[in-house]
């Protein structure tokens, strides 16, 4: 396995609905699960909400930690809708309204009741020096500055402009996951886990308890940015989960 | 209104599973809600790898800006649980098998298959001059230590210690919210949303759009800490949005 460049994202999530436990966030899964396929790894997540002051700390932090950091949340029409603010305040540089954006809101807004308001013009704003994410969904674009990219919350519309930048990011080579189940409680097989991946550097082991179907049990999940590595890995795990006389099942249970 | 303190908490969720988005978390939500209740604020979410310097790192940040800082996962019996092991790094204190704990396990594990392990053991371990936190779900307790309690990141488990914590932690006035539904696109009550919002200080009005039945909407929601305030705004909120020819519907749609 030749030394690579791991790649890395932070993603900061932006909302009051999600602190307050309103709304169930599914941008983390869903913007990590993208990652995976880029090669790029999710390495920190912060909830932030919907202060600015907070946002610009938190994105302050997680742009210079990070190869990338991606934000959800904060970029529609209403007062609380201070994404672009807040990040155009992190990078210093002014707010403007892109050119680009407003055509593709003039265009979608032309006929319909209320035409461009000033309140849907916000969707035009972005910092200054900023690309756009094209949006299949709703069409208010997603923006790029620097390292920084930010998508929308609601789930459907994010995916939409992580679609329109698949294949567009640097990344290095996606991480590959195996997955053992067993009928193992694993505290059964704690040691038995540790021994095997000490003995595979390069792949890490998870371990995630079950109770299904009336018993306990355990889904191994085998993570390395080397398929083959993984395949041995799960490969020696299987071996020995036979050892201790648990039958292990390929793809979990 | 009296000025009253408002106290907040910190989440910080441990666990490799989240970040690779193989888990679909359920804690955030799970926890904000339940901190609503007990009159604190979740008010910062962070989250880091299975890995002792992220964990150490996001927990000093985290419990010395805020309240109370909770921790879901890493405290199960396998060699990737290392939550207790981080956090008695954090507090810069020994970990030590906590006696009651070790009892509550060794009740547990009488007469089951393999008995109390090493593996399972390590359920008993806590930072020196921690207190436990009961856990009806699976008896391994959870954890406090200071201003940190320490979950478990199975959600069902963590809802069971939660339920052992409700009461015991000092709170402000629980935050209140209403819900107000308008088949109202959010971009066309923008300013109506903005200055009923500047005219009630001390309540937040977020706006959600749905698509939902073949039309748009949004509901509002109106939180404060004060009942009286936040229905008074949600009052004023109904009337201007029929002075908009919207039809606002009490509770949201």
């Amino acid at each position: 396995m030749t030394q690579t460049k791991t790649w890395t994202a932070a993603l900061l999530v932006i909302g009051d609905e999600i602190l307050s436990g309103r709304t169930q966030d599914r941008n983390i899964a869903q913007v990590a699960t993208w990652l995976n396929d880029q090669g790029i790894r999710l390495a920190e997540v912060r909830v932030v909400p919907d202060v600015e002051d907070r946002i610009v700390e938190g994105l302050n932090a997680l742009r210079a930690a990070w190869d990338y950091c991606f934000t959800t949340g904060g970029i529609g029409p209403t007062h609380d809708d201070i994404t672009v603010d807040a990040v155009a305040k992190a990078f210093g540089v002014p707010v403007v309204v892109h050119p680009t954006a407003r055509s593709i809101l003039e265009d979608y807004y032309r006929g319909r009741p209320g035409g461009l308001t000033d309140a849907r013009m916000r969707m035009a704003r972005t910092p200054e020096g900023a690309e756009l994410i094209a949006n299949a969904a709703s069409r208010a674009p997603g923006i790029r500055i620097g390292n920084v990219l930010i998508l929308a919350g609601v789930p459907h519309i994010a995916a939409a402009m992580l679609e329109a930048l698949s294949g567009t990011l640097e990344g290095g080579r996606p991480m590959r996951s195996l997955t053992i189940g067993a009928r193992a409680p694993e505290s059964d097989v704690a040691d038995l886990l540790r021994q095997t991946e000490a003995d595979h550097p390069g792949c890490a082991i998870g371990s995630y308890p079950f109770f299904k179907d009336g018993g306990y049990g355990s889904n191994f999940v085998i993570r390395s940015e080397d398929e083959a590595l993984a395949r041995q890995c799960a490969d020696v795990l299987k071996e020995r989960l036979r050892g201790q006389d648990f039958e292990p099942v390929e793809g979990g249970i």
